[in-house]
């Protein structure tokens, strides 16, 4: 690493910028460069993506080892074209040879859908005779088109459409004016637009027709609430501020936070890619994990009327996580010392576009780490914790979702999610029965129950690649109460299943045996416990995927049949329902269960292993979650057990510290905290 | 309230302070004043406890509906006492009154052991000859006994010497140095102690020995560390600053902020006790707690060999909750602006005696409250949301307990604990088999696994007492996929199970159905979804009990059978565990199951009822765990749903709020936070 930092520091003195690190993000030039050899063979195409591909692990692997001795990868573009006729073409371009190094036609298969691509639909079905004449039947004159909305969707499947021409549905809505929230106004039919022809093909007309709805509009924003009374005026500042900065640093896109240290990438369809991320165990940086993200989700609709089966959003492959990441704002999304990363991507033209402050990198506080009192003479130590927090946010049309990942002092890494925005809703007339399907959530608006169901890619590398996973269940002992090795029936202990084989490796979740899973090195043995090298997952909203086997969800989102896939390393497996989201009619079903049906009998156990991790909830909506859904959070973490030879957070200085004997007495108590007695009319 | 209002400005004008709040704890003027009627009669006795008898809840529901014209309570105090011969006194003194109104000398039971109580063991233990001839059998020579240390705890319940004697288990350890962690330097053997003779009455030694442990002393104090080679200076500070005060208001112990108002009680086994709860809907304030505390907990351990089975402490219920209260401190405990309530207790002499800065009372921001981005035009509300906290700690010998009550603005009522401090450890040999009961987290000391199991005892007033249990599962539809009702499959639905009496209240937890629980007001009907006014329980760390049926843990501890169970309103019952938990023998069990199997058919259909939750987590120890333990939190949260018409935080100004027209744009950007690029080479 020496001579890698002479050769950055020698192109900072010649004016020169350091090349990227192989994982980081296309630049807006490197995009610019992989369309320009794309367009020199291909001038027709549209763009749908030009993201990193990202080295292969080996490669990588051997470059983090040893930068200096190993040929630095090569930059390679990954890209997806779209043509006229909804043809789709894969290719992959290398930077440093300027040639595309790969380019394939796709047959049957559609990529993500764009923003681009979706703010076309709008002002279509606006001019469609065919939506005018729907609108017309429910009380929508003509004249009053320019107050119609709709939020394009990918089709998910429609099996009269298939797979071979590029389609969205517009779930439809309607402003009374401009800055009312039109889903409170959603409107009964749902266009089909051909995404090649811009033209709707098809309208999905309901048998019972509801009229537009008459109720008041049901606003949050503020002027809405300024008018209703205004804001509450007696919340007092919370400041937080960091006059020293943050403790982190960063070299290029390497973020080291006390003993972390981890690489942040980014791409279009995953947001957040975190790779290479290491804990310096007294002085040994030990590798945790190999690249984490949140891999793919899908969102499914627990109405079985037509057509609402077709709205199971997978939000990642077919709309992309990363495209629809927001900018974000100083002291609105986070609060203190803010470092952020932008995200820089191709559009449909070819250009380069980059969204300002996509990432945000912060640290903030989080209470008590440690605290333990001598209740013989209350000698106490009280240790603060901090955390690092590395996150996005996406708007998915009505939803938002804020994706926090979390590094903390004691060598867990949290993955936290929070969902706000809106909710998805439809139609319904006064008194009509929801059937159980959905919640009147305010008067004409049925908000449908759902689930949200992610999908976390591990790919551990815990001391090493080599690792192998247990599923863990908290078990009562052997032997009846009374007996000799039972007496009084208290013996329980932590039962552990090791995973073989990937055709073996689903597992569900089980809350009564509070399961989790064990991601070990076998290798690598706890000199105390004697136990393998470990990060736990621990996950507690984990939901089955409630759409029943063999129906469409269950089909086109496999992933989501279980808590629990392991499959053995594959460079090429990234994206677990599948590269082309879009239109898959889940037959036979793409991604994980293709892979896994292709060698069943791969062996996971003591292998480089990546494990694929379904978490969630099922939402029944409530009015509460209207007009604007306070932030539900959710959290999966990854505990590190048997890794440590002991907390590896004595290093953080305490508030307060005293022994017994009175001496060596610590204090660092905060001077800015105050007493209060607020309005205190009786103390 | 108006004239009680006046009745207290007069009393401040004339001097005279008001008298306090019903559920007010007393103060160390009304526990000297009970005190002295109690010496009266009885002046050889010891006190145990002299608390607050809460006014019965008709009495105290009638005078807040309308003080003014309604007699006010009566103070009354909750006495027990000791005497020679392990003889319990319960008794209740009206101070009012001036008069012992109940005296009752209690047979077969023992009450919970204080900080005084447990004090005495360690020098009695240090002093025993037994104790002294066993120290030295594992390599303890007499002249260290000062090196020896001891934890005792309640015995549990031991079936040879039964519930007559008051007796206490002295778990031992040493200390090479007064300053070394003690955990680390387990002993074999375990002594117990008579506490109303202060002897050692006998002593539980293995049969296989176990020397003394040689390890070097594993510590965590700062002296420690600094030998270590010091704590880490590259942590900046994050200073939190409340510069224009706090947003709530106090009056006596009362806090009101935003729309929340909520006594703050506190005893001596429960710890903090919120009441009346009520959130200020539009400007009606609707009931909706009548009653939330921590009730009980038990911590079984899974090691069967005797005497372990012994270790399930309930650390309510047997050393109370309250007395084991830390004392906080600025900056350490808590930061930003902080109010601080104390507890008064009596003591064993029965004098008075105070913990300053019992309780804590403070706001934190919490992030993003609610946030939506109109993709088309990027109009955007964020705003952000913040938190109040009561919370207290208690130091229940080795572990932390931090307990933090949490309002939300949405209406959520969140309980979070998180669990710190140090593992209760037991000697083993080198290589000696653990059998899986437990974990080596240090050369020579075995962490036996436990669970921690809470009892939230929820007391539901949704829109008044009269309210409905629902166990909720989400649930398939019915129609297999292809059937015309569920032709996709995916038909999900929120199954209501309606608690219909006691006896059929008991559920369990399943994960597989994300099974939550409504509190229900039926009479209270949601104008916009039909449903009833209700909280809902969501709780996702919900372990079963591990102990066997039948066994000595799931006897004594039985509210911990099931995840929940559900009783008609009784003023006495507060304690699921029973009133004096130490020596019962389960048998039958105290609480809970006694109450109602002594009328299984009582309706809590629509009635006043108590929900009791039990909730918490199996741990498996490993080294990250020692010797101190990182806070590891656990949440239980209470939800509105179809309670409000609409999020009922909309009153909350946002940071920043545009609307697509771009008109009534609203911005209370914070002007503290800041950009920064932190050590960047290469960005
Ligand atoms: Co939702
Ligand atoms: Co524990």
């Amino acid at each position: 690493m020496v001579l890698e930092r002479l050769k950055q520091m020698a192109m900072h003195v010649t004016g020169n910028t350091p090349p990227p690190h192989p994982l980081d993000p296309l630049s807006e030039s490197e995009i610019e460069h992989a369309v320009s050899v794309v367009r020199k063979e291909y001038p027709e195409l549209f763009f749908n993506a030009v993201t990193l591909w990202e080295p292969r692990k080996a490669e990588m692997l051997a470059w983090v080892a040893d930068a200096d001795h190993t040929v630095r990868p090569h930059r390679v573009a990954d890209v997806v074209c779209v043509g006229k006729g909804s043809t789709v073409y894969d290719g992959l371009v290398d930077l440093g040879e300027e040639k595309i190094v790969k380019w394939e036609k796709m047959e049957g298969v559609q990529p993500l859908i764009t923003m681009e691509d979706l703010q076309f639909v709008e002002t279509i079905v606006r001019k469609d005779p065919k939506c005018i004449e729907q609108c017309g039947l429910i009380g929508i004159p003509a004249e009053d088109m320019h107050k119609v909305y709709c939020d394009p969707w990918t089709i998910g499947y429609d099996e009269r459409f298939g797979s071979g021409v590029r389609l969205q549905q517009a779930l439809m809505y309607y402003r009374p004016h401009e800055d009312d929230s039109q889903y409170s106004y959603p409107l009964d039919f749902c266009p089909i637009f051909n995404a090649d022809t811009h033209e709707i093909i098809h309208i999905d007309v309901p048998s019972i027709r509801r009229p537009i709805n008459k109720a008041p509009p049901n606003n949050y924003h503020a002027a809405a609430i300024e008018a209703e009374g205004g804001f509450r005026t007696d919340l007092k500042p919370i400041n937080i501020s960091q006059p020293e900065g943050v403790s982190f640093k960063v070299d290029g896109r390497t973020i080291s936070w006390v003993n972390w240290k981890v690489h942040v990438g980014f791409n279009y369809k995953e947001g957040i890619v975190l790779s290479n991320i290491t804990f310096n165990d007294k002085g040994t940086e030990r590798p945790v994990f190999w690249r984490l993200s949140l891999a793919e989700m899908v969102v499914p609709y627990g109405n079985p009327d037509h057509p609402h089966q077709r709205k199971h959003a997978f939000d990642l492959g077919e709309y992309g996580g990363g495209y629809m990441t927001n900018s974000l704002s100083l002291g609105c999304d986070c609060k203190g010392a803010i470092h952020y990363m932008d995200a820089a991507f191709v559009n449909r033209a070819g250009s380069p576009t980059t969204i300002k402050n996509a990432i945000c990198i912060h640290e903030e506080d989080n209470g008590i780490l440690f605290k333990h009192t001598d209740f013989r003479d209350d000698s106490v130590t009280v240790t603060r914790a901090r955390k690092l927090i590395i996150s996005h946010i996406f708007t998915a049309a009505n939803y938002e979702y804020c994706v926090y990942w979390i590094f903390h002092l004691d060598g867990t890494v949290q993955l936290e999610i929070k969902l706000t925005g809106i909710l998805n809703t439809y139609a319904m007339l006064p008194n009509e029965d929801t059937h159980g399907w959905g919640t009147e959530v305010y008067p004409g608006v049925n908000a449908h129950n759902h689930q949200h169901l992610f999908c976390m890619r591990i790919d551990p590398n815990i001391d090493g690649p080599s690792n192998t996973i247990y599923q863990v269940d908290a078990m009562q002992g052997a032997g009846e109460v009374g007996s000799a090795e039972n007496k009084h029936g208290n013996a329980f202990y932590a039962k552990k299943t090791r995973l073989e084989t990937a055709g073996g490796s689903m597992c569900d979740y089980d809350g009564n045996t509070s399961r989790t899973w064990d991601m070990s090195n076998e290798n690598k043995i706890n000199p105390y416990s004697k136990k393998p090298a470990t990060y736990k997952l621990v996950s507690r909203e984990v939901p089955p995927l409630l759409p029943k086997e063999g129906g469409l969800v269950w089909k086109r989102a496999g992933f989501a049949r279980h808590a629990v896939h392991v499959t053995p390393y594959d460079d090429d497996q990234i994206h677990p329902a599948g590269r082309h989201v879009p239109q898959t009619s889940g037959e036979p079903s793409a991604g994980l269960p293709a892979w896994i049906a292709a060698n069943p009998s791969a062996s996971i156990a003591n292998k480089d292993v990546v494990l694929w991790h379904t978490f969630g909830l099922t939402h029944f909506p409530a009015p509460e979650d209207f007009p604007i859904m306070p932030a539900e959070p959710m959290t999966v973490l990854l505990r590190p057990r048997n890794f440590f030879l002991k907390n590896p957070a004595l290093d953080i200085a305490p508030s307060y510290s005293s022994a017994p004997s009175g001496k060596g007495t610590y204090s660092a108590k905060d001077g800015l905290s105050k007493l209060i007695t607020p309005g205190c009319s009786n103390c």
